[in-house]
């Protein structure tokens, strides 16, 4: 709960209305303009949602100045309602303060550190020297294995394995079925069978950092993988062992990286995308869904190599023209 | 256990055989027709099997009818071999009943309703406000956090995590390392910096829904992210917020589906397709394995955009040939 | 820790060294040349970091005769430097020994067997009529449903879910969030219904196999799933039902492999590929990243069908381009 003056604070905005002075309006929550019941604050960022402005019962929306004035009810003016949303949601929604509580059903070893702030649930296990920071929140069916360190306001929200001797920052916020240390795919060929290389690096998460549910980031096989500051994870990623990914880069869902890729800063990439093994992408390099990528790429800017679907037989068409494009070459050498 | 006579009523078919009536013979398992051992159904539903008709030792065997004479054993004559061979299946092979068993290292919140028929099984952790319906079988290892709802006769196998505030219905299958709730992937930029965006929809499973091992389902940023009835889904399939999948629709392995899509009913998604984002398609459409949409499909029918490997030579010199294309095409400006 | 000449006899190396025998050097673990310390042993392999020879402060270096002569500390001197490294890291990181330890958590039905010399970690299920052999290793919060057996020497790092009635061989690696044996994807149209086909088969798992995080093997239909001795497997494969993968076939991160397709033996799949139901890959395929396999591979050889990323105005181009071909051809027709 809010008046609208804060939350017009909190987001550099300017509050205007028709008639009374809206600032003392009591918000509880944000809704979408159609949907918004009364102490609920909408926002107006993409334009074919312009015409719920008039019908909106919402008591306040957030928009920009062009949009003022065909806003019936009291607003918030901004040059970009969707970081106010952002910002507005994450102040009503803040997540639950920890309380140092400890399930009875959690395995904690005694030769670990559980900060007391800490909140421990149902049948999780964390090993032998691990140390958990302040307001740590770990959920139900974690396991935290030897050695592991995790910093402090770090949420994992059940299920999480964090593998032997990991590192994780701060307000890194980890989702169900996320294993964070798993072996690298190290192989050696000796004759017709494989020698398994042991991993013996780790696995260092900066702080603001998020992973998705059921995404993998493997341990280095020498030196440590690397996942920088306010990194955001989708679900389903792979991180083989020894990438580092730069910060502030946000990886979309079933993007798949290959072993000692360096990703740069602030880079985005799209869902499915591929990164082949020891290569580097520069800073603001944006890739398209579905791409991939097999060279290094040495200028920011957007990539790609997908195609999109067309009628079946139009597309067997294609690909058969595309093939024929050979033989015609054959035929003129 | 069944007589073939029960069978073929199961399924709508017409026993025949030579000699004694064989609507008495006992079957008790499904198998293919040339493992299978006395006492065993098999079915020939694909051409290339017919060869096995002769040397099978099945007691009986499911086929069409012009196959019939074929077949040196008794026969049940069906229009569909295949969906008898489902229905068969599933009449001999009924899941366990449950018995209201719940295993004292289960974690039940004393604020949660667990039917006295539902089964809770072994390290399993039910928090607070949870609904567990009638005969509900909740396997070793699962979460279910506060205030979900798992419908009657649902099956969550094993390690399977409902987050918070989520609606399963009835019959709905849930095989282990699914998880379903995890936040949507919402990010506003400020600056070099992304603002998360809390997710406060929720998820809404139907009923008669399968959901593969290691699928991930994530929660609405406000609204739900609805799975309708029937639908399947296989492993690993992604599923980002605010998407609705139509009613009977099958999602195979490693699907992914980002933000917003909306997918009609019966529309069957092959093997590592992609769907971007706020998009929507039509009932009835099949995407071909590793295709990837882009623009909605406001048609039913079927639409591929994969190519298929040839020779690695043989295929770098198609690629640089498309990408010849262009400098012809620039030559000629 | 080991003797230079240990090392040497285990990977058929020759020692040479300036000044006196350096046989008898400690060594305790490996490094990089660049970053080694006193006491580690570094390997060269890649040209490009042949600059750090001169800069090494290794106590030894393994590398190729050919570059003996520029290295200023010990050398073990071998054909393969890279399977050396496999067999010294080895050497140097072994698994630790089972004790035979049961922690007080793990739910054990009274009807399994487990070796007494296995491990068995906090809140692991082993239901009944399990069999867990010698030296096996439990990791926490695994779940072994019924009537699976473990090989011995077999390790399964944490969180691992077998399903009922699987067989996995000695000496196999599972690493957190597998599952194994989850029904196969199977499904006959009734109408505008699915129904769902049980899965009856197993997974049938070899030795000396690898399985990463949270990769998915379904169980068979009827038939077994079969994973052959030495397979090695990355994160987030999906292997679905009745499929076979030949012995040291490996398959990286991401990998689909859709129903009863057979993969030959001394396969190698690149990231992201997807391989089509009921085709058969002959032995010593090798399949680049992310290509699409929809027919049989009839020849050892290397097959791709991946696109790599173009600056995303000039593929927007190539592909109108290859759109083009057919309104070309149309207009010719």
């Amino acid at each position: 709960m809010a008046t609208l003056e804060q939350l017009a604070k909190h987001v550099g905005g300017e509050i205007s209305g028709i008639g009374d002075d809206p600032s003392s309006l009591n918000i509880d929550q944000v809704a979408t303009l159609d949907d918004a019941q009364e102490g609920q604050i909408a926002f107006l960022f993409d334009r074919k949602y312009r015409k719920f402005l008039k019908i909106t019962r919402a008591s306040a929306v957030v928009l920009r100045e062009q949009d003022r004035e065909a806003c019936p009810v009291p607003v918030i003016v901004t040059n970009d309602p969707y970081l106010a949303y952002a910002k507005i949601a994450s102040f009503l929604n803040k997540p639950a303060e920890t309380s140092g509580s400890v399930h009875p059903s959690a395995v904690i070893h005694e030769d670990s550190k559980v900060d007391f702030t800490a909140d421990i649930a149902a049948n999780t296990v964390i090993e032998k020297d691990v140390v958990i920071g302040a307001n740590v929140l770990i959920g139900p069916g974690c396991v935290i294995a030897e050695g592991s360190v995790i910093g402090d306001y770090s949420r994992l929200v059940a299920n999480v394995n964090i593998c032997h001797h990991i590192s994780i920052g701060k307000r890194t916020l980890i989702h169900p079925g996320a294993v964070i240390g798993s072996d690298g795919f190290g192989l050696a060929r000796d004759g017709g069978n494989w020698v398994k290389i042991p991993q013996i690096g780790s696995v260092s998460i900066g702080d603001d950092v998020e992973i998705g549910a059921n995404t993998t980031i493997d341990r280095g096989a020498i030196k440590d993988t690397i996942i920088e500051n306010g990194v955001k994870l989708d679900n389903q990623v792979q991180v083989a062992h020894n990438v580092r990914i730069g910060e502030n880069s946000a990886l979309a869902g079933c993007v798949g990286i290959a072993g000692s890729a360096i990703i740069g800063k602030r880079c985005m990439l799209g869902g499915g995308v591929g990164i082949a093994g020891h290569l580097e992408i520069a800073d603001d390099v944006t890739i398209t869904g579905m791409s991939m990528v097999t060279k290094s790429i040495k200028e920011a800017g957007t990539y790609s190599s997908g195609w999109s679907v067309r009628e079946a037989r139009a597309w067997r068409r294609t690909v058969a023209r595309v093939h024929r494009l050979d033989s015609i070459k054959k035929a003129e050498e």
